[in-house]
């Protein structure tokens, strides 16, 4: 397959080399990322600024392109203008840290792969659930075995699949569980600071917290030790409260 | 009510002012809204940089502060930290330009009503189908008419409701629909140059184009002159799909 891969971290992120190493040889791989970390930037677009793109030299051991964008940015430059043809798969990753819950709307991984699938394109999103010196290599080797996995899954080409990866030994990893988005959030703490003179500002320094929902959702099952794998649609659209909308009806302000 | 305004063309933007100067008076206000011109940062949030906060002076007009963040920091530091009581209510915009379709999923606007429903809170985005030198009366008429109207509507206090406003005289707007949000789309174009140095950089040259559902979506009502108002939901999981993939399963990779 033709494949195309990006990353949230950036093009020198240890996730994207390990997603690559595990790819490389069976598939023909493209990597268009951002030149520097871009976590948190939500499904951001570059509108008011140009984008750079710097092809990417061999010693990196990439075919590719570095641009000055986001995630998003990524994936609609390489399909619209840098890759001569459409590629069949586009996967974010391996980013450092769980994307699991209402965090989703900020990740920067999950966004790529949203785009993805905008575009028309199947789509992964892979995380693995540490912060620290993480070890990417089940998690690389478990995206090789879903991209194998694909062509017998039931999923509308449309729809990305969010898997997070346990940070634990393979050995001690469960299973595999499709899961739903948790309610799962980053709970604000902000910390108040003065600066050398004088002014206040803030570090956002929140962390994940979620509750126990048993194996249902993303948070749970990760926790449990299972990878989860969520599908994900980017209609935002609230069915049941549409419906009770309608039949109450409004009307204009007076003119 | 206590109404926190917020704006992603920043504490500055006319639209700000124009939803302000439509609800001074009957409720309290504060206003958090960035410094600067935050469009399509999608629902980005601050953690990698400290953020900084100003107390806006008596000239503007507000009670509030001024950010160096997006939309969504606004919302959660407001929250969380600048406003002593929690707010009833949080209005985004009024946003110069539609914000129908998938690119709900780039809106600074749109998501910081997301994140406020994230936050337990009731929430409404306003935005304005016009690019040029738009006109907010009508707009922010509506806002305060729609504010007026919610304890009516059966919308759950967890759903924001996603507004657009067509850019016509306030008589020639046709009435009130509520909408799925469309598949209407930036459709990708761009733009190569070179600079000085002879290096390639790109403008995303894009427009929405969308495709005539009816008066069904945000996108084909809002073109057919009506005020257009979706309820959107936070939870991405694609339930038909889940429930797919649950019965077929997936196994791990041998370790």
């Amino acid at each position: 397959m033709r494949i195309l891969l990006t990353n949230d971290d950036g093009v020198y992120a240890p996730g994207l080399a390990a997603l690559h190493a595990a790819l490389n040889g069976a598939h023909e791989l493209s990597v268009v990322a951002p030149e520097s970390e871009q976590s948190a930037v939500g499904h951001a677009i570059t509108l008011a600024d140009p984008i750079r793109v710097r092809l990417l030299g061999s010693r990196t051991g990439f075919h590719g392109w570095a641009i000055n964008g986001t995630p998003a940015d990524c994936v609609k430059l390489a399909v619209n203008q840098l890759l001569p043809e459409r590629p069949d798969l586009v996967i974010s990753g391996i980013n450092r840290g769980a994307n699991v819950g209402v965090n989703l709307l900020y990740s920067g991984t999950v966004s790529a792969a949203t785009e993805a699938s905008i575009l028309g394109l199947k789509a992964i999103a892979v995380s693995l659930n540490s912060h620290a010196a993480a070890d990417y290599g089940f998690a690389a080797k478990f995206a090789a075995h879903l991209v194998r996995r694909l062509p017998q899954l039931p999923a509308s080409p449309l729809t990305p699949l969010n898997v997070n990866v346990p940070d634990l030994p393979a050995d001690q990893i469960k299973g595999v569980l499709f899961t739903r988005q948790s309610q799962a959030r980053l709970v604000e703490n902000f910390i108040e600071r003065k600066d050398p003179r004088g002014q206040t500002y803030y570090w956002q320094a929140g962390e994940t917290m979620g509750q126990d929902t048993g194996l249902e959702t993303d948070f749970s099952a990760l926790q449990a030790g299972y990878v989860a794998i969520t599908p994900i649609r980017h209609d935002m659209t609230h069915d049941p409260v549409l419906a009770e909308l309608r039949s109450s009806g409004m009307d204009l302000p007076p003119r």
